[in-house]
């Protein structure tokens, strides 16, 4: 009763973030009673005057459950102690205790990545204001939650984007490449190859030896399977000769047209095989849209435990979930650790049975 | 090396039996040269003279991934115990212990529910055939494994005619029902309804009472919403004075037009609430289709699974997830228990903190 | 300029009514500076004290393009001149008119159905008030327009449930029924049937006899096909002798548990054919949800047509479209008509053509 | 009845190809008795020994109808007037003759686009080879045929990734690209455009000025909506000061980073707006997966018309839609021509009328 908690969104957007905010909402304000401040554009919107702050309600959150996005806003670049501007970075400490003062919050509920959680505990520490956080990385790389939501729902797109290419690249005996989101964790990459029945998966935590997969493309070929299709990481580079990834910038020089990381691997494979081929990449698409029903009871779980932590003065916690439960963790011991894919484990086991290769070197 | 194993798929069919055969497939002959006979219709096909086997390979699998049903067909009445006749239950024991010899097969991989299970254990430990099981439930209610692959896909579909009947719902102030799968298990309709946004969902495991339904309706109204949606389980029964459910029987002849769930609780209402009122049963749609990547990738770490405990000679385990982890438990321990809806569990304390209420008497 | 111009949507709703309000709201009040007034719930909206009308405005519209239902609401029930009330029909006549005078408009367009656009003709001959029809019909049966939106999306979602019908269907050695809308005209189960690779398609058109649908169940048993998918227009009957339909209330007594055209046609096959069969009925899932986005973009023609209408004074006339161009038409002589399906047509040739059937009496 | 019939697929594959193939052997197989032969990889599969042909019946097709790509799969490289070689184009008329001869066939059915059609017109009157055509082209530019199949199911994918740039672009405040295909024709981008909702569609009909699209994207910003939605066509480019386009080659070096079309649009707008920016090429995804139910059916009704056009003997004609019904027009007449987006026409007049814009110089 009584209480005031402003919410706001950082990092890049994640389908799930609506229902994350609807849930706290209707919990929170529905049926706890509290002021729910909803906070534009990370914590820009209280730096700002005048601040843009909205009163959040049940009424406000109609219709979000199924919506992509987020109504706050979001950006990378709301950080008080490193504020980007063309001087070079400010710092919009007072900004944002006075801003929190004025508007009168107890305490703010931070959904956002491990960049956002971080501020959100230098917020915490240094400036007294306490904080809340809520997990969001649509690569689930976050080892202090097993799930997160947003990455079921980059999954399913990118998956759908697989089986699209696998009727055209049989039609045409292709090889086909589709770049998915992952620049340090190769989860998506792994999840939707191999749910879309990829042939090779290149990842971040492998650097790949384009001989490897050039041999894997011609196997399959030799067995009356000329086409192929190969996910790959935004982070997947290639090998240099004692196993270490080279060099993003060692790398860019010899493509013909530029591009990321399926470009780079094409033009790797170059030479390699006989087979035309073609690259793609999902980009933006696989972050927007409606969440799929896994995310949003994700999401819904994680903003009423949101609501729970707040009421237990849990202070300086994040929302996770383990082991099929959700609850608490400090932020410092969440922000501490990173997941990559387990390159021994299960999942990457469960791919090579089913024929998936790496391009790891023999 | 040499080992020459069957695979069959019995009772309802769901979204992931072709990526678990298809994974069994890869694996155990793909890549350790077993031979893998697919039986058709559950032990049916080995029953039967001709047999209807099918020699399985890498080749005969291409495409399955994505593909709903089973290749192999299945049935209800495969029971070699008590094999439906005219004449009532026939024993075919003789006939099977001769289909399995004439196969030269070393063991059976059983993909099905509770049902099958049992049936496989008895096949197991009385006429010494040797079995490993692989669960399929669409309904999730195993409690042996955390999860089965179908489950997602239904609720998926079970969230999309949600989503379509909130628009249709909203535009005509009107009072929805929507009866999804689960006899004596409420998953489906938990999981759907928290994803869709539905106002009320009855479960097998709580008999409403029509009043308390019909208040939280008027609530809404009296809000400003004026439509409601209602997500009823098959097996979700009224209350009757002493909260146990109203026996089916019962029911039915009070109904108008008779049907299932869906008809009896928008004939409980009716009188109670001044809306208009509309019901859908959503049946087989549930079942059937290219399974979600999610479930894709389950079934794909079962079979993968059910290759290694043939591998491992632990026959009479059924492949299992547990806390993230894919085993075997003995099948005997697997089909003792079930798994209902946890009603003080989080999930429903989720529910009920976004407002979902499940017309439990006061 | 100046002009102040009501907007209204009538009978059920259809995907795409948001997106029409969207764009003649876009181009009438955005870029001609009209007064645009939606009215609430079809006529209601004007006739009650204190009216339900909402001035609307480009921003108001936002997000309107891809969302199913009409945020205006609507009825079956708002017919001024005879308006549903518990002592019978009540004559509204006069507050229609001091609805429209109190809010100076100018007139009004109407999107609706034949039911709708009959009472707009009435409403302005008899009352005065000019009108504008925009043609909204699921079933597509408007004879005076080529295509109307919603039915794109209708078709759609018949057909995703057909598609997953039969991979169950093909697992189980099942007979599948499954309804779909169309009272009296067949458009939705011809499409979808086709599209879905349907094997019998009964249409209101057609009455059927269950012999021959019984035959085509038993001839694909025959060729190694042992199931069937059947799709059941709403209106689709069982011929008598004479080859007239059987009397609805005549069939209805000899079903075991009751049901719609679905069950009718199963319940008409006991006994003629051996196989486990199924039905599934639609409903409102048919008319919800996001419109395809063929149409949005029709919806979007209709809609900018409507302010060409009205810009041109055109009242009386209704939108529509004829070969590939969107003009108007009176809306007199478009009520007149009314489209059947063509049982000689093109459409129905290439059904047969690629084998399917209607249960036609040889 | 004994005829003997050779069918194939040419150019890029569309959505469809393969439901136009199941028609026309469930007719004409299975129907009327003839022998049909598919050939893969356009005319490669009569040119080479052993010639890849294969014996159609309605049995092999099953499944077909949803299933995206072609069975008989597909080339751009099939020109047996100039067969593509190390040593450049190769003269193989006489191996086609002979593959003709050797295989019995009265004729052959050629679905493809112009580029095929053409050949297929040199097949018939150079080499005597009786041909009917079938026409595809993703992008539905060929004037001859008022559809073709593919174009719709394009159009969804393109429309689902602006619904889901959508939701990110808002949430982020950023402009967003989107490339569709269309080199020559826009249609896929105003089509996908005007059903996404875009602000800004580029195409390649109309040379736009870099100004004028960001004069749109701050006009939208300065109304209190900080983000964009630009689709661009593969072949649209920027305006020169005559109102020419600029030639490829010389807007390519001011990229920073390459790409095709929407990276150039962004570049163009790099110091015109202050806004962040990103774009996304959709590529192959939209050839692939299960074609839209309008798609299958236009496919189904063309594989049906390319039957009695054989039936009739009406070699050298091409089937097309025309006004809704399909029929046949001269090969030579129907790639004679090309269809681009009608700048004056009523699309672009709905388009405008919603306030979607072209970059066109004031």
């Amino acid at each position: 009763m009584g209480r005031r908690v402003g919410i706001l969104t950082g990092g890049g957007d994640a389908p799930g973030l609506n229902a994350v905010i609807r849930a706290f909402v209707k919990r929170g304000a529905g049926q706890l009673g509290w002021d729910v401040v909803g906070i534009e554009d990370s914590f820009d919107g209280l730096m700002d005057r005048p601040r843009r702050v909205h009163h959040l309600t049940p009424v406000s959150c109609q219709g979000l459950l199924h919506r992509g996005g987020t109504i706050l806003g979001t950006t990378n670049r709301g950080d008080p102690f490193a504020f980007p501007s063309a001087d070079g970075p400010r710092d919009r400490r007072r900004d944002l205790v006075e801003g929190v003062k004025a508007e009168g919050l107890e305490g703010l509920v931070v959904i956002g990545g491990d960049g956002s959680q971080a501020i959100g505990l230098r917020v915490m520490e240094e400036l007294g204001i306490p904080v809340i956080g809520v997990p969001k990385t649509i690569d689930n790389d976050l080892s202090a939650t097993d799930l997160t939501f947003g990455f079921q729902s980059a999954v399913d797109v990118a998956t759908d984007a697989l089986d699209r290419l696998h009727t055209t690249a049989e039609s045409h005996d292709r090889v086909m490449f589709l770049e998915v989101m992952g620049r340090d964790a190769g989860h998506i990459a792994l999840h939707a190859g191999l749910a879309g029945g990829a042939d090779v998966i290149l990842l971040p935590e492998i650097p790949y030896d384009p001989h490897e997969v050039a041999e894997k493309v011609r196997r399959r070929k030799a067995r009356g399977r000329p086409f192929s299709l190969i996910v790959v990481a935004e982070g997947a580079l290639p090998a240099r000769e004692d196993g270490s990834a080279v060099p993003h910038d060692q790398v860019k020089p010899r493509l013909k047209r530029g591009g990321g990381a399926a470009a780079i691997a094409m033009a790797q494979l170059e030479g390699l095989v006989d087979a035309e081929m073609r690259h793609t990449v999902l980009g933006h698409i696989q972050r927007g849209g409606s969440p799929v029903p896994f995310d949003r009871i994700l999401a819904t779980r994680f903003g009423v435990a949101a609501v729970d932590l707040v009421a237990e003065d849990r202070w300086g916690e994040m929302v996770r979930l383990q082991n099929g439960k959700v609850g608490g963790v400090p932020i410092r011991e969440a922000i501490a650790t990173y997941r990559l894919v387990d390159v021994h484990g299960e999942m990457m086991r469960t791919a090579r049975a089913v024929g998936v290769e790496f391009g790891e070197r023999g």
